[in-house]
Formats: C-alpha cells, structure tokens, sequence
C-alpha cells in the first residue's frame, strides 16, 4: 500500500517547519505529487489537580486568528524527549511541575499533509514551583472542575485538537 | 491579547498549501515573525451503521510513511460547503451516502502553525450507492463493533487527531 518516493524538493525552510516536494510512485504505478509540512513535534499535557479539576491556557493563536483555549503545550526541542518537553513546557506554562506524567496518546494532528506527531501526556501529582510562569507566552490560566468542562465540551469551547483529545480521554476515563 | 500583524510575505505556494511568513506586534510591543501553514480546510466523517458499527479506512500517509487507520475525510473544494463535501467523499470513499449528517466538532488540528478547520460529522442512515468506491484513492475498507472500537482506542491503533476525536465522541455519547 506504500508509495515509492522517487524525488524530493526542499521548497521552504523556516525555523519551524520546512516544506517538501516529492514526486511517489503510487500502487498502480502512476506519479503523483505530494507537498509535506516536516515539523519536529510537540507535546501536549493534561494537567489534573487533586480535586480532579484541570488546568487550561487562553493563548493567542495568529493561525486561528483567536484566542484558543487549550490544554498547555509546546515544541519539542531538538533531541529533547517528550516526557523532559512535557516536565518542562508544564512548568513553563503553568508554574507546576509533574509528579506522574503518563503518555495517553501519540497522534498525527494532520496526517494528509505534516509529518508532526503530537505526544499526549496526563500530568498528575503537581507540584506548584513558580509564583508566576514565563511572563513572555503572554498566557491566561483557566482551572475547570469536570462538570465544567464537560459542559466546555457541550458548548464547543475546546477548538483544537489536542485540547478535545484529552478533554474526552479525561471525561470517558472518569465517566462512572 | 491579539497579534498585529505588520507585514507579511508569502514564502511557498503548493497545489494544496501555501505558507507565509508574518512579522507582528506582540502586547509587549516586542515584534517578533510567525510562520503559517494556509489550507483550504477539510471535512471527516464518522459513518456509523444501523447496528451501531462504524466505517474505517486503512490509507498510506506519506507525511506519516505507514498505513493508518482512520475515518473517511477529505479537503475542501474552493467555494464548497462542508455538509456536501462531507456527502461526496463519504460516498467516493466507502460507496454510501449519509440520510442524516450532523456536526460534531469544528476545530483547529494545529493550530500554533496552521489555519486548517476540520469539520467533524457524525453520519447516520447510510444508504449504499456504489458497489465499489473510487479505486483511485487506494483506500481498505474496514468495519469496527463498538467493542472493536473500544479495544482498538485501547491499543493506540487510531493515530491521528480526527479519528481519535471521533471515536472519543462515539464511545463517550453512547457510553451507557
């Protein structure tokens, strides 16, 4: 079911992503052309206090051109294993480290076009490090108890993908 | 909290993306340069049977370089409403068309580098009209029990972010 790479074109390299042409042979020996978002990965984390409520970031998104409300999340650096970007970005973002970090998913957020996967973690026994997190992410913290967030859910308040993701693996694993 | 954008520069422009680079304002009033992913957007569809068993198809993703597993789903005409993109590639993927479409979801797939909406539809009442669906697509078609559902989401066989998030919805509205 493969397609059989017989050419690449570097097109755009900037300093998230660059993007390739690729001439493939498909199954039934006809060419095609594929363009390919290369992108390093990231992390996502669900973050649960003890009470069960969850930790959510307002963030400004240029793409969206909005404000999204989303689990916090970030890049991975190169070489960085996605459980030290995950203890890293949850302290960034929220000024909590994790005492149990469990990875829940790994998905690709647009597998028609980028080559991103997306590590999902739930981050559980937090421990509060910061006063006040990085003031440069420009972030608004937001905690939900879990008949907030199902009703967030309800009303389509979550607009991306990781965020649903670990909202509704958070709500169908503590459905009771 | 928004980003003034104060110039912009189209870097590639692909058969199905087009990638700009745009210098903007923060709140701080630092400047700084984002990078984002144009898409035209793209529809998938959760095709669920009279029995409650739902439609998958198995497709080579170069961005991912392995086969996945996931529900149908297609990009977007120019100019095309989602309801009937979601009715011509349900029927050109799996060869039925729905009697009733509804949206579930509406949301950014990567939203920190990209514009692409995917619209999420659960279809009901499926009427089949093809004997074989578009055999151009190279698509298997599989269908899953819920229980199959279930234990597959158990083992991380659904890989990417429209499928998981269907599934989720799937198990989660009917987890009585």
């Amino acid at each position: 079911m493969d397609e059989k790479i017989i050419e690449t074109v570097e097109k755009y390299k900037g300093r998230i992503i660059t993007v390739k042409e690729y001439r493939v042979v498909l199954i039934n020996g006809k060419e095609a052309k594929r363009e390919v978002v290369h992108h390093p990965g990231a992390v996502a984390i669900l973050p649960v206090l003890e009470d069960g409520s969850v930790f959510f970031v307002k963030q400004y998104r240029l793409p969206a051109q909005k404000v999204l409300l989303e689990i916090p999340a970030g890049k991975l650096d190169y070489g960085e294993k996605p459980e030290e970007c995950a203890y890293r970005e949850l302290e960034e973002e929220i000024g909590y480290v994790p005492g149990k970090l469990k990875l829940v998913h790994t998905f690709y957020p647009s597998p028609g076009i980028s080559d991103e996967v997306l590590y999902l973690f739930e981050a559980s026994d937090l421990k509060r490090t910061k006063e006040n997190p990085d003031e440069d992410e420009f972030l608004e913290l937001v905690i939900l108890s879990k008949d907030e967030v199902k009703r967030y859910l309800f009303e389509n308040k979550f607009e991306d993908s990781k965020t649903l993701i670990g909202v509704y693996y958070y709500l169908y694993s503590r459905r009771s």
